[in-house]
């Protein structure tokens, strides 16, 4: 029985963490963390849960939370690089949901979230919690840095063009919309229901944070700078992204080509379902899901290559991804607890 | 293991259905027929089974049918009773999702549904799958008639006190929210998001089929006649059923009272969570799961009495009722399968 | 050309005052005033204002301000009472859209709000402006308490019957549905559209603000004490109320007398369309525009009789309102800048 | 007064278009065609009408459509072909806001519509009605092709770039949003609120007809060939466009340049309204008006220019386009009836 601990469970990647681990036979959440929260029953706030999950938040305690197997932090980004050091000296092994250990690079870090870092040891060490690329690392980590939404399903979606050297790194296109769980729980005009509702709307187009970590994957599986536009959108929907790639081919290629690489490059990868030719995936169809689900296209005509890659942010863009991450580091099947099938409609 | 069969899974309980029992270790869905879609593969109409059935649609065949152990209806109502008695003869047993086998007095089906009834033989053998009312005999039954979605949330929540004789039966009111998905896939233009978008409105004012399927229950309840004004209401949301019950005590009753009273009636039902004094569910709490969330309120200035009762259309509402019959009806867990938590938000 | 101020126009109600009188001809805006935004153009906060209303938010002043014909309160309760006076004694009307006025009794005011009322003095003068009650004491009044966008819907829809004398006044339920804009625009986790999206609740089960005030009005209406249940429920979708009423008749009744009553007593009122007999109207027909519209029911099944009446909570329910009434006030047409269809799909 | 005929007038575009125009004092609706409904009360269909438009529909006539001053096509492609020569030669200017004589090349048309183009003699007669290009023909013509929506948000975007010669033509860009009104009223499994809603998808990704229509206008604007990548989605929402727009620039630009060629380029254009540098429109800014909200970026990290452009694909995408044309062809003000500030929120 894996012993696990939620920091700050109190958004909505914590309560989708507590949906995927509450059911599960060999894992048991043993301590729930939340300043403002602590004495209340976490059932309270998420009534989801009731019947599922009998514990009540806590304050955040170093010698409870070492007792744990594993800390997931459900965090806000500064609150991981504060405290993980002191649970990993103390053998427990720690998901961090947060932005905190994403980027290699220290001082890009710091320029895009505006502050120092305060456990620079630690990035090295961090492993990149993807495991369509990082599997074998994942496997031996200590510490995980879950991708961000929106770089999960970016990068699984170049991931077999960039590899392969098919196309142009320097003229690469995300066009991404995302719905507004994205945006978290927190109390903020733009994510009221009469603001985000019945509207579409482009956001952090002049920057957006998870630029850099997607440049960063990109480069290193093409191994070579790339020239990324990134533009993502809000979409009046609760759940779900949807990536829309553009790339330029540096040879010619056709649809048989595309579809035969992605499917060999996933052919491994449970949570990468890799859509028949000519499919347009729905976010829908992943909602409530760890599956990534993918369609490459050909166009002929503009000599384009579109790749259509959808998520649900909370689960394979966030929770889910932690979890499989678990998985594999406990030596539990990738599977385990995220057979999920999606909520349709 | 449990051979199961689903007439006419191309609608929304029938998807659900197939998402509930996909994962089951113990049961393995072996025949699904449309007559429309046959030969095409389930997951090509439904991509969140992609992965997780791999089975063809096919036309219905008796033959086939009859191999297994029990067969599904999620087809509209009256082909249910055509061909039900030729399954039931050769040992299996049916779980119909349809309306024909709810009411026992054919002659209100009839003028409700407009055609005559070609089963009245089966009408007396055919169980309620109402558990909370009707668990032993579901436990025996061949032939299940699984309540409909507005009936369910309904008699849910009157049980308690028409059981308890607390409140005068000629005067009980059923204000009813539904959201979308309870109208079907079929292509309607009142089910369009455009039509049904962003607006409330009331529908099937005058009548609708529900009202003497929950008026025959609630009868039996109370065991006397009952005067009930049901207005359903369609919501601009996919899933969900907020039915709003008043009635008006007999005698003097109290919050306490009416708290204990409904907490004890459900003590040994693990689908009807009776939520703390005060409390006012929300459908998105039971999203996806099998659970009917039902709080109640006296209110001493008018005394009224009102009860908020939740569930999930597409899963309490019908297909987690009739896995929970099959169940039941084989011995199983009754939670098995169905301990899926709501997914939130 | 009549000179309006608005204050605190940084809220829905704002806005939705500031698209109705935009483009008069007759009515020019020239104060907005907000402390928070002060200095900054008000087309920059609402982007549909670009290139209507070239005016920026100021502090609020009483010179000013005094200096208008009209000065609209479009702030939450407490900010009127304590400013309305100096202003009327300089001759400027007021139009209320907060609660601060629309209460006769003091002490009951006081205990719904929490607080003393500090120009009790006003209380009296200030004529309630529901124009399909008060028209005469409209045009001659210099203070208006705009109704709150439940109590138009609800008494709107018992009016008739209540004058007439036709029902249990004892016996009224109003089981009403609002879209979420009637919550605000200020920043509320329960707002967000991951929580008030795809779900349906009740709130304010025990006792809702708006509750006095439908009382005090249907109390008048029938000149005798009223029993009325009320429970508002939050639907997903941004504008819209839909009040669904209950009554008891007190003697024999048929559908075609209350057609006929409903029609008559609403034929001089230009913003109330009593629909068809069989109507069940939505809250879409009335999107945008300052119409209510009504369908009555008589149930003779349950010898209940229903009314379904809709309108735009931001329109007839607040701002639209309180357009008619400045038209009321000014000796203009009634309709005058109100004759907006609204907006469907 | 001018007399005004509808035919089709029973979907969004023709309800729509009575909304811009039963309000007007120099516009009549006299006629409102359609087959099915003939008979009935145009109000008893579209109940936000009752009051504004006492017509009913009728059989389309020759005869009577003769007698109208300018007659809408509201009809699906293939109609106005047949029909229009016959009323042009009776003096009837023609609106058509379907898609028969958008095309200028008849055999690019009959490969898109995989049907014989019946009205040739009318292509080259015919005015591309998008205004901000064609503002003088459209004063002049007799027969007006209304653009499509997606076909004016992508123009106007890359319109000032292309006149330009700024960026390279061969490598456009548009991934474009839209609402799902833009699929009709037809009843369609995939408009659906269940299957839409809650959900984001691209469509259309091999080939959308909205494409030629794009590509024709583009190559005029610049008057070289174009290549452009048009990747259409399916926005859960009712109403609006938002088409993103990429190009590489062919020499060096700034911000402060691209600023000023856009509200250069639309100073004359009182319904594109090019927001200040750093905007990010969204598509609720123009609900419900006919207003177009642009915003030019230059991201001079990956050296792209992008630009945002929103409308409202029922007004400025579709009747509030057919009037302004029609406002032209009439000597009106170009904004007559047109002057609407937007539903927000």
């Amino acid at each position: 029985m894996i012993k696990a601990g939620i920091i700050g469970a109190t958004g909505y990647t914590g309560v989708e963490l507590m949906r995927l681990l509450a059911t599960r036979q060999d894992v048991r959440v043993d301590v729930i963390t939340s300043r403002e929260l602590a004495g209340t029953p976490v059932a309270d706030v998420f009534p989801n849960l009731r019947g599922y999950l009998d514990v009540v938040f806590t304050e955040p305690d170093t010698e409870i939370l070492a007792a744990c197997d594993v800390v997931f932090y459900a965090t806000p980004h500064t609150v991981a690089m504060n405290t993980a050091a002191e649970l990993l000296s103390r053998g427990v092994r720690v998901i961090d949901l947060s932005a905190d250990f994403r980027l290699k690079d220290q001082s890009v870090w710091e320029s895009w979230y505006k502050t120092a870092h305060t456990a620079p040891e630690l990035i090295e060490q961090a492993v990149y919690g993807l495991p369509e690329v990082n599997r074998d690392d994942i496997t031996t980590a200590k510490l995980i840095a879950v991708p961000g939404c929106y770089p999960t399903a970016v990068q699984l979606g170049f991931l077999p063009l960039l590899e392969a050297g098919l196309v142009d790194s320097s003229q690469l296109i995300a066009d991404c919309k995302s719905g507004v769980s994205g945006a978290g729980k927190k109390a903020a005009v733009g994510s009221l229901l009469c603001e985000a509702g019945e509207s579409m709307k482009a956001y952090g187009v002049a920057g957006h944070r998870h630029l850099p970590e997607i440049s960063q994957g990109l480069t290193r599986f093409g191994n070579k700078a790339v020239g990324l536009t990134f533009i993502p959108h809000l979409t009046p929907m609760i759940r779900g992204i949807h990536a829309t790639l553009y790339a330029n081919p540096v040879a010619e290629v056709n649809q048989e080509q595309l579809q035969a690489l992605f499917e060999s490059r996933y052919a491994d990868s449970p949570f990468v379902d890799v859509l028949p030719a000519g499919s347009e995936p729905a976010t829908r169809n992943v909602r409530g899901s760890n599956k990534c689900q993918i369609a490459v296209h050909y166009l002929p005509e503009s000599q384009k290559i579109v790749v259509l890659s959808v998520i649900d942010n909370l689960v394979k863009g966030a929770s889910g991804q932690a979890v499989q991450n678990m998985n594999l580091m406990f030596g539990l099947t990738e599977t385990a607890g995220l057979d999920v099938v999606a909520l349709l409609p």
